[in-house]
């Protein structure tokens, strides 16, 4: 059955109407969306409009971030809100609303998409999150989705990339290598799918809000951002941004307990892959950054330097550089 | 030479940091962009927070929105962005700000890339809009271009399409046919080029935010929505959004002049051709709409009806059911 665009503007539509929060003014169905963003705030003496906006947009292309034969249907559709929301947790910010834009191709069964659907507001839900537009169109080749996510966070509270100082301590919440960990596996036994719950970490990532606003409201964090390219390559993103070096003590490092076995991923996992999600934030030392923050371990894994260049150094005090190695996704 | 991600992501900068307003306070380099929209308002009496925000997302995808063959990358680049600024334009809205979600094939050439961009940037340039982030990707297939802008628009006072009420006079801004004339001429006229000065509404649409804008700041509209699917589907929406029906004088139609001749373009493709990025609208009765405005004529064509049926009215008065035919881009 040929999903037209048309019963997809409708689908989209429905989607939509079961997921409705106090921002959403006009939603689908007019030409722009409507938001009237209520004060994210829980005191509200600093009254209206103390508040900034947050947005960011997310690629989720067949083939790119996912593939129809590793990712079910609802897992593509959890990993593509999750971006989002993960880049608004990364600010410390509280998401407000979503929009989808999505391009199928011509033969897509109409129960792929549902169950993408499904995926996607089923994580909406979880975090008040209104599904508040989109676009939608035949694609040329492979599913094409693009996420917008919107959020808001206090006043010039926002905690950005540029904020690490020298001396500050370097964290991380939850565990590192869990999602490359099944990326690896599945390039390896082509034949077998993976267990999902197995390799929670890839299929349905957790964003880490609660962990991100606990950190803004608390003050602790100088710079914070998400895991979303790999330690090696999104710490290098702070330290450029502010202008400054680290080091990463390795036996620090919280290795993702992955597979059948639940064993520890390998170190160079936890260091370059990818889409673990997680946040890699500095904290002042004089700020006591609890063990556990919503539920959620935070491990403090080095510091910042003065001097522009990141270090690994191993549990004899030996230290090598580490270089940015990026994550390109499937394409390794 | 390929454009690697890398490499696009600081042209995306380069870009950003080219078209800057009061609105953007982080820009491209976070996790998000943070927004600080300033009132859109003249006069300030109404103090902070009295806006609605407003945004939009349209997907521009080779093949499907344009073909690397027929359309020059600048005007690739700015039928993009005017994509989603006539969004904006449908609602009365002041755009604030765009984000550029592209993702492109390892064969592209970085020439194509620029003067894509170029010809977005100057559409961006034009109307104060900051190019404020997006992402970026390698395309497992042709180029997908996805443009979110934002805008916003003092509170409750979007022009929505559920509002035309029966004895309203129905309006259209510019000309129509304008830009289904062109893929009409292109897909007659194969190994020709068209001339993009006979085409301008198709290559170079410009949206009608000023239109849009005086409309809304004067109270005349009471529905609105831009002509991007075509007059006969745009206007069932309005139709279908507000529970009316709709009569048009099919002799009071502004007809496009295209081609070298300049004559008028078939009535088919005025009602049916979409693409036109025009204003649609309804107003009151008692309202005195201009002939002119902004420079652009405004034409009425037809009125609201309490009977939930649109026809067309042809000079001998003969009515005729109008049917929303669509318009699928290229794939007629």
């Amino acid at each position: 059955v040929p999903v037209t665009e048309k019963a997809l503007i409708a689908q989209v539509r429905r989607w939509a109407n079961v997921s409705h929060n106090a921002a959403l003014h006009t939603g689908i169905g007019d030409d722009c969306a409507v938001l009237r963003i209520p004060p994210v705030l829980r005191n509200k003496t600093k009254g209206k409009g103390s508040q900034d906006i947050l947005i960011t947009t997310d690629f989720s292309l067949e083939g790119i971030h996912f593939r129809r034969e590793w990712h079910p249907p609802e897992s593509a559709g959890h990993r593509c809100l999750a971006r989002g929301l993960s880049d608004i947790a990364a600010m410390g910010g509280i998401p407000v609303a979503a929009f989808l834009s999505l391009a199928l191709p011509r033969d897509i069964s109409p129960k792929w998409v549902q169950s993408f659907a499904r995926g996607l507001l089923k994580l909406a839900r979880k975090h008040g999150v209104t599904l508040a537009g989109g676009d939608t169109a035949q694609s040329p080749g492979g599913i094409l989705a693009d996420i917008v996510v919107l959020g808001a966070v206090p006043k010039g509270k926002a905690i950005l990339r540029s904020q690490a100082l020298p001396g500050d301590n370097l964290y991380v919440s939850g565990e590192l290598g869990g999602s490359a960990a099944a990326v690896g596996f599945m390039q390896e036994e082509r034949r077998k799918k993976p267990n999902l719950r197995e390799y929670p970490r890839h299929f349905f990532p957790e964003p880490r809000i609660e962990v991100g606003r606990f950190l803004r409201e608390n003050n602790l964090a100088s710079a914070m951002i998400d895991t979303s390219d790999g330690l090696s390559t999104d710490l290098a993103h702070i330290c450029e941004e502010s202008g400054v070096g680290a080091e990463i003590d390795s036996d620090l490092i919280p290795l993702a307990l992955v597979g059948k076995s639940s064993g520890p991923t390998d170190l160079q996992l936890a260091l370059h892959g990818g889409e673990d999600y997680e946040l890699l934030f500095t904290a002042p030392r004089s700020k006591k950054v609890p063990a556990i923050i919503a539920g959620v371990p935070v491990t403090r894994i080095g510091r910042i330097t003065r001097r522009r260049q990141i270090y690994l150094v191993d549990a004899s005090g030996r230290r090598s550089k580490l270089h940015a190695q990026g994550w390109e996704h499937f394409r390794r």
